[in-house]
């Protein structure tokens, strides 16, 4: 199996230090013909499929929650299923990811049990070039955040459109998990904290009556817009931290170990170390 | 009225600056005689007294939680019901404080309405020689530290027996507050960031079942206990809420402005800028 370099690339070497891999050749289930325009759907599913190879026997595994890591975790149940992969033990990210486990048959525990984790594989609403990203827009930043701060290795398994010159860049939300207790008050420190870069917060809503969105933990999400790049990324995650009524921040910074992206020419493997 | 020094102390200074205000010429409701021997709820009442000496009709006013900080609100009422304040808007730190101050008839409102807090008083679990605090032993730290963030003016009154030499000196708790979601987990990791400090954390249970005590944000709180002094508290207050799964701790770092002592010799009060 072609496995990408076991060193952290500079930023100056990125491009032609990327191992490309045609999908032709990485060893999928099946060969997808060259001249085929794969849809969003399909790449997902190639960096999903790609990302479980690197699964073994007896790990344990965090399991990613949202449309590409669903795939993933379908697959690991395929592989369970047909006896490929043995002895397997998942810590799902959130409840849909619990459920989706259980119905599969993939043997379930927790961070209780579990405190280190063999492998976590998930997907992002951006990465940058430093392999930092932006998670949770699907709601359960924070479960994802604690299984992936727990694991020895972590997958990120993201399509193409995901990259991004700098966090903030696809000008999509970075969630923020706060206390619903004066929220608005929350919202409007979180804004102060970057107006350099052109923050605007809003709370996320539900339903047709807009109910605050709920997270699985009873908190709310206000979803922070940027104009511009914010800067240090450290310094920027520690003032939102430090914010009283703060749970947790869509950032991980530093956390990825493997980034797999599945663009319209192929697999890219990248490791950090 | 006799005020404190306007200018911060450094801690060799501290002793021989403290303004020492003898019980007696202090301009409390009724002269208390010398040679009585005070009781500790007796100081605190002192303490919080005073600290109302300073609140000004048309003040917003963070109002704080704890036996301590009852004497301060209900000394507020007190004055609202006798014309001596006017026009004052209570945001409390609790439930607790907010039925209290309801059934005084101080009218209250919150951070959403009032972001900017002309003054709050509270009292503290622990103060250190920097007016370093812990708070939260009464399980509100959230609430109260969202509240006296906001606040331009923060006193807090204590009985001299809360003073330590250190933060966790008084080998009583310092909670931090998490997520419910793998609490035992989260505890370990708090645990493993103070070793060299001899950190032991318990969850902080109620009831005779010894059920998780439940905060007003639906959190359960862990009580972290320390042998030693746990060194940088700023870096220490970091490395507490980089972790997933924290929602905030009771150390409250460079926030209190004027600290009141009642003691068996007087009062004293300092001011810090």
């Amino acid at each position: 199996m072609a496995v990408a370099h076991p060193h952290y690339l500079k930023s100056s070497e990125k491009r032609k230090d990327i191992e490309q891999l045609m999908v032709p050749n990485a060893p999928l289930a099946a060969p997808i013909p060259q001249p085929t325009i794969l849809s969003q759907e399909e790449l997902k599913k190639i960096a999903a499929f790609k990302a479980v190879e690197f699964v073994r026997s007896g790990m344990v595994l965090g399991l990613g929650t949202g449309s590409t890591a669903k795939h993933a975790v379908d697959r690991i149940g395929e592989l369970l299923k047909s006896g490929q992969l043995k002895n397997i033990v998942g810590i799902p990210t959130s409840m849909k990811t619990h459920e989706q486990a259980m119905n599969l048959g993939i043997p379930l525990s927790d961070l209780n049990c579990h405190p280190i984790i063999d492998m976590a594989i998930d997907g992002a609403d951006e990465v940058d070039p430093e392999m930092n990203l932006v998670k949770g827009r699907g709601g359960s930043l924070l479960r994802e955040k604690m299984v992936e701060t727990a694991s020895k290795k972590f997958i990120v398994i993201v399509d193409e459109t995901k990259l991004v010159d700098y966090i903030g860049g696809s000008r999509l939300a970075m969630p923020v998990e706060i206390v619903p207790f004066c929220w608005k008050f929350t919202l409007q420190r979180l804004e102060m904290l970057f107006t350099d870069a052109g923050c605007v917060g809003r709370l996320r809503t539900e339903g047709e009556r807009g109910a605050p969105y709920v997270s699985d933990n009873g908190n709310y999400i206000i979803d922070l817009y940027f104009d511009r790049d914010m800067g240090d990324l450290k310094a920027a995650s520690d003032a939102i931290l430090r914010l009283a009524g703060v749970v947790e921040h869509g950032m991980f910074i530093d956390m990825a170990t493997t980034l797999i992206v599945a663009g319209k020419n192929g697999v890219t493997i990248r490791n950090k170390d």
